[in-house]
């Protein structure tokens, strides 16, 4: 079974969106036969990755084509259950692989929330009626404002040490400390009180911003809504981008996008994307921007690069090696990045180019090994070249190949590359690749603009390798099958490792240690072990637990 | 067996320390049949937990015993290898808590070698003739300056990855792409390279600071060693404090040392740490302080909570919850404090307050639930005050016991608790606790020197919770007994997520991130399995790795 990561509203069977002018409601119903997978159902309004693919799915829409919502109530079509996180039979049934890329996906939508409410003037308000448990009460977390209704009934929990002898998987930890900053002591209290905490002491400890009768949570949550939007940048009126379905075909080993390629060489693990420039010249104006909506080249490029590496991610579990190529007039690249830059401030560019941020986070955060191959004809200029700057490691061919007449390899750098698109550290990657000698990242801007050949790349240090047509060949070959030999979990540890240097932000908190501990106990025989929590939940048995504190 | 973190350099095995003038040799010698456990040789200087406590022992005493000592050279007394790193086949051998413990104690060993340069005055130069490989280059990494010999057969490696599917365990990563700030790429390909780095090219990535010929290597070593101490400002001359044995007996579920009770309630998985404050008056003059020396009352009780705690880690594995008590006198220690601030520049008085600094953050680092006691009697001040703040959790009790007269129970700060000893966040226990209201952290310093009893510290925030005499005793007991019964696993990953709140450093980057990927590594059949790496490595056979990416 292929997992899809595209779908739209008409075809949402856990969400729906409801606009009320500069409001929109994201209204979490989800259907308990529903699931992704057979043997579990998601009752609670539970979720499962397909769950979370419409939700989103839901919040690019809200994006891309309502520019007049500037705040989002989200809330359960359930009065008894905000959200019971997610599904625990699903998890204690589910592959290794399959948990942690399920928590990544959820991870990098719950930051995309973040992102909306940062840079998009779109805030997010939560309305938790009932239990808002795990992943329920980090779907609130990801959000700008908590209202808790102030019954005895409703409350927010982290129960996952006491219950499952997990650790909560999409950042409640991180949040809890710091983004509400909870004091930490009380953090403990809450993280091992199964029931979690209600009213007033959920609001003493910073848990929720405001608990509300039940007879007022409505008007409270709309004012707060008119309140969030009346300070939004957004434009308040059409019209949107509508985000039409994507163009592929899938095949046995690729999946062909109309400007990305993915192929797959399952027998030597090696899968290469590559994506084609613009074939024509940059709209005139903003209007005609919007006019070509879905089908304007960076929006479409960035839709197809995202579900290409999701659709890696989560059902080509055995690639080692992501090679990425690009093709096409590296000047077409850089026309489309100046008309992006120039129109910054307008809603849609706004959005493009902080989707392209995400996409490629998302590229940082994939845990294949990322190389860049930089040969004639390709395009690695401004947005492009950070896939050059985001790889492992680079090679590009110095000169040209025989018989061979496209143009020479050439890196071409903009502002694009100088803080355009920070990573996850909130460095850009030249600064993070530059950490140890900032004077280099000053070189090189000086050189932007100007075609850079392969030894000039070199000298200023933006790609690993430079070899001639001689040596090419074989340095290409054998580092692939090098890689591919090596051991998947040594080289997902190191990358994480070697990936993000300097800074940590919250992001990369949650991405490399609460994930890594996760990771750590989603292997441990206390938490997926026969006789472990996960697999005993719900049978009446009590986890048996090794006793060893490692 | 029980591993004794305790040695002096007359029974070293493995390392001597040659001193001279304001110069020191540490030098590594590895007794290959010196291993601490059965099943392994350690050859070419490779290094097992008894190595390294000697190391730690060998790093303490040029603090404390050598005040003249200012810049100190590390090097290998086999000409061939400088060190090869920890010993696999103990890595292979043994169980997954004693590795993760192994990591930690080298990786806190190494950070106090940070630590001795930065505070301390004392510089570290490595000399790297031969192979330094893993954790030999590692060991390299935490010094000042790397001098590598410019031959064909020195090297530095970092060959995990490629060669045990393991990552490197002390540090080396973060160290690379952090403290000498390598470029990532290079990063990437040197780590994958098993015969690691030579001459120039390590010069040029920053991978080391220098490459000298053999011929000239002593001279420029001990050049590089003048120029350090020049910079140093230690005294220079003696006396130190010699850091005789310590006073302690074990009994089958207790340590008693002189200030300190360690005792261990094997069925219900509780220990308790009982520290004892000073029963004098602190000393008239730093003069005083030095004839008093190891007998010093904040040195004895540093070292021996020291000692006390590693002897838990190690020995104690299936302990969960660690009670923190103190007895005395609140005044005494608040002397003592006074007494240490007003010599904090005196080299003795530093290198207590910096010791005391390294042995709370071992308190923090801990894997077992912290929990502080304050009951009447106990001198929670100053710098023991630090032990609650520590805790992930406090409960004091508010007015006395039935038919108890010691004095009731009272918190008291001092300047100790407001950045003398920060944690590895560089934050003080307060600020952490505190990040999300920095304005109690100056409403608590207001509070300064006053005796705060259990209401007051309650509602200063200071302390989890506070019950009087009723409620006392079950709130303690379900607490302990709840804690018990949760996964150990869970446990650690929440308790290493929720303590350390706010900024990031190179400390807590190793400890959080690249230990937990490590932790996971280490559970991984790729890597443990009787196909992986660990098992298969010297049989001649290669591992057989699954290949999935997770």
């Amino acid at each position: 079974m292929r997992i899809d990561f595209q779908t739209s509203p008409e075809t949402y069977r856990h969400w729906k969106i409801d606009i009320d002018g500069e409001v929109a409601s994201l209204v979490m119903d989800v259907d308990e036969k529903g699931g992704l997978f057979e043997g579990y159902e998601l009752k609670l309004n539970s979720y499962d990755l397909g769950v979370d693919i419409e939700l989103n799915d839901a919040i690019q829409r809200l994006r891309f084509e309502h520019p007049e919502v500037k705040a989002v109530i989200m809330r359960s079509g359930n009065d008894r259950t905000f959200c019971a996180g997610a599904n625990i039979r699903m998890l204690a049934g589910a592959t290794h692989a399959h948990k942690v890329n399920f928590c990544k996906f959820t991870n990098e939508t719950r930051n995309s929330i973040e992102d909306a409410s940062e840079h998009s003037g779109q805030k997010y308000i939560c309305l938790v009626r009932g239990t808002a448990a795990g992943g329920g009460y980090e779907l609130a977390l990801a959000t700008d404002h908590i209202i808790l209704s102030d019954d005895s009934s409703s409350s927010v929990a982290l129960p996952e040490v006491p219950l499952l002898a997990v650790l909560p998987g999409t950042g409640g930890l991180t949040r809890v400390t710091d983004k509400r900053k909870v004091r930490r002591d009380l953090a403990d209290v809450f993280c091992t009180i199964e029931e979690g905490i209600r009213g007033k002491r959920a609001v003493d400890w910073r848990l929720v911003d405001e608990a509300v009768p039940n007879s007022k949570i409505e008007e409270v949550t709309a004012q707060r809504a008119r309140e969030f939007a009346a300070a939004s940048d957004r434009p308040g009126d059409g019209p949107g981008v509508s985000l039409t379905p994507l163009e592929r075909t899938f095949g046995e080993a690729h999946v062909k996008y109309s400007t990305v390629t993915l192929e797959i060489d399952r027998a030597t693990g090696v899968a290469t994307v590559s994506i084609a420039g613009p074939d024509d010249g940059a709209p005139a104006s903003a209007d005609d921007m919007l006019a070509q909506g879905a089908a304007f080249w960076p929006l479409r490029a960035a839709r197809e690069l995202d579900d290409a590496i999701l659709h890696l991610r989560a059902n080509e579990p055995e690639v080692a090696v992501l090679v990425m190529k690009t093709q096409g007039a590296p000047d077409a690249v850089l026309a489309y990045d100046a008309f992006l830059e120039a129109n910054a401030d307008h809603w849609l560019g706004r959005e493009i180019l902080h989707y392209w941020k995400r996409v490629l986070k998302r590229v940082d955060l994939t845990s294949r090994t990322l190389v860049a191959i930089i040969e004639p004809g390709s395009c690695f200029a401004g947005t492009l070249a950070e896939l050059a700057f985001a790889a492992d490691r680079s090679y590009m061919l110095i000169g040209g190949f025989e018989q061979d007449n496209r143009p020479e390899a050439a890196l071409q750098l903009n502002g694009h590359n100088f803080g355009r698109y920070p990573m996850s550290n909130g460095l850009s990657r030249l600064e993070t690749r530059f950490l140890g000698e900032p004077e280099s990242i000053g070189a090189a801007q000086a050189r932007s603009g100007e075609p850079l050949d392969a030894e000039t790349a070199d000298e200023l240090g933006l790609v690993t390798f430079a070899f001639d047509d001689i040596d090419w060949e074989d340095e290409v070959r054998i580092f692939l099958e090098e890689r591919a030999s090596f051991s998947p979990d040594g080289l997902t540890g190191m990358e994480a490792n070697l990936r993000f240097a300097g800074p940590e932000t919250m992001e990369t908190k949650i991405f490399g240690r609460l994930t890594a501990w996760q990771n750590w106990i989603f292997q441990r025989p206390n938490a997926v072990g026969e006789d472990g929590a996960l697999r005993r939940y719900g049978t009446g048995r009590k986890p048996d637990y090794n006793r060893t504190r490692v």
